[in-house]
């Protein structure tokens, strides 16, 4: 036992699986802080790089991985989450009781994923709010999680055990814990997070319509900001969209009314109704962010 | 004349109508750039900070300035400017010859009221393409215009001196001055800047339409930077659509039409589609913000 408060993680053998932007910064963010980081990855590039720079203590095949840790960390897209969950339900060889734990952007396909598994995996969702439009190893950055709201969803059948030491590695890499269930935090990540998205991509898809490259010479830091996420991994949005639908198709329901209103606020060319549609949003945002 | 190469600007001096975040900025970017800086602000706070602070060397009312100054800018909003334009236009006073530059977010209306002014004015239309989600003379910045693209739009009347002046005030302040119909420039911000505005105002009503509270504990970085146009000053803003209501309806006709084909494209639940309605912008974003 060590006096740092992390008593299970320090003693804990953690294998990440996927050395991307999440899985390496949390490799960076929970160094020295448990007995051993076990690297997976099937892309030779990122393994052999996260070995050289030190992320990891050693690499090692998924099979391998579940034998040798006390907690895996699954940080790949969601749809990868889905199929590596699949496979541990039909595992071959036994595993010593062992933590699952995951980093995917959507949680309710997951959490149904995780009550399939076999009685040695003791499972639970994650999802740290927090990333980058930039993506990849060579982005990881050990205070990516560093003040971030880190969404833990327990299931029934996640122990006291599992659950504390998932605390202790949300608290070691400076995240605030916050238990949603599965559909909660589904709905609100639609509303706070898949839904700004799409409408970052299709501002940039209305921008590219337009028939002159001039437009973009006035391009300042208002439509970098609102087009950002626009930039954000494929395949990590593709799985997160797909994995979210109704959610999302939900908000952009919600967010379409209001765009409707807008328009017809701003089609009257009355100051004051201008005003009062924007005011409330003004208000909110303002007081959101000091 | 001096070797700085502003020769017009030291000499001149500047009136700046509107001591807010842009005006102040400007004054602190002019600083020790032209001959006298004359600050006129209907507002008794700001207008005592300006001189306290030593933004300006003296305070002054509008017909003062007018008679003062060699070079006259208007920071306010757009439908002031264009309330101002209107009383130059009925100036029961003299000046002597007189270059008008205004820093309004639109430049149709400016520009043909610009038009019908007095000969004594020699007056063309600017747009500066920064600002903050933070209004106010507080929050005014020396270098608020350092690398920003600043429009200008002379018109048929605009002299080569006139020019001349206000190029040097746009190199004075670090800007890079872009020459635009006012047209052309009504119709690329309202792509660019006045539809990511009223999508961030949009999407943080969206939001808030959302039955529970606990969503805005997800708010991360993401949202933080597509919902933060939403808190720009309500005045500027209202203005601005109002004054370029046309081309803003054709800006969100053509993001709606967007937004139903990314919409269709997650509704298919096929990863192929998805992944193809989000390719091309994903591409230009990452190649634009390097």
């Amino acid at each position: 036992m060590d006096d740092s408060g992390f008593a299970k993680l320090a003693e804990a053998r953690v294998a990440i699986v996927g050395l991307g932007l999440m899985g390496g910064s949390l490799a960076l963010a929970l160094a020295g802080r448990c007995r051993e980081i076990i690297g997976v990855e099937t892309v030779p590039a990122p393994r052999a790089a996260a070995l050289e720079r030190g992320l990891i203590h050693r690499t090692a095949d998924f099979d391998s991985a579940l034998a040798a840790a006390d907690l895996v960390v699954l940080a790949t897209p969601v749809r990868t989450i889905l199929t590596q969950l699949s496979s541990l339900s039909q595992l071959s060889f036994d595993v010593s009781r062992l933590t699952l734990l995951d980093l995917g952007s959507t949680k309710l396909q997951i959490t149904r994923a995780m009550e399939q598994l076999p009685a040695a995996f003791d499972p639970l969702g994650g999802h740290p709010m927090c990333g980058k439009e930039i993506s990849g190893l060579g982005n990881a950055d050990a205070d990516l999680y560093r003040g971030k709201t880190f969404v833990l969803c327990p299931l029934e059948r996640t122990t006291p055990h599992a659950l504390a030491l998932a605390h202790e590695l949300v608290s070691a890499i400076g995240a605030r814990p916050l238990h949603l269930d599965a559909e909660a935090h589904d709905r609100y990540a639609a509303a706070i997070s898949h839904l700004p998205y799409t409408v970052s991509v299709a501002l940039m898809r209305a921008v590219m319509t337009n028939d002159s490259e001039g437009v973009w010479q006035l391009a300042a830091s208002g439509f970098r900001d609102t087009s950002r996420l626009a930039a954000s991994d494929l395949t990590m949005m593709t799985d997160t969209l797909l994995t979210n639908r109704s959610a999302i198709l939900n908000a952009l329901a919600q967010f379409k009314s209001e765009l409707d209103s807008l328009t017809a606020a701003i089609d009257s060319g009355d100051p004051d109704v201008i005003r009062s549609a924007l005011e409330s949003a003004q208000r909110k945002r303002s007081d959101m962010f000091k």
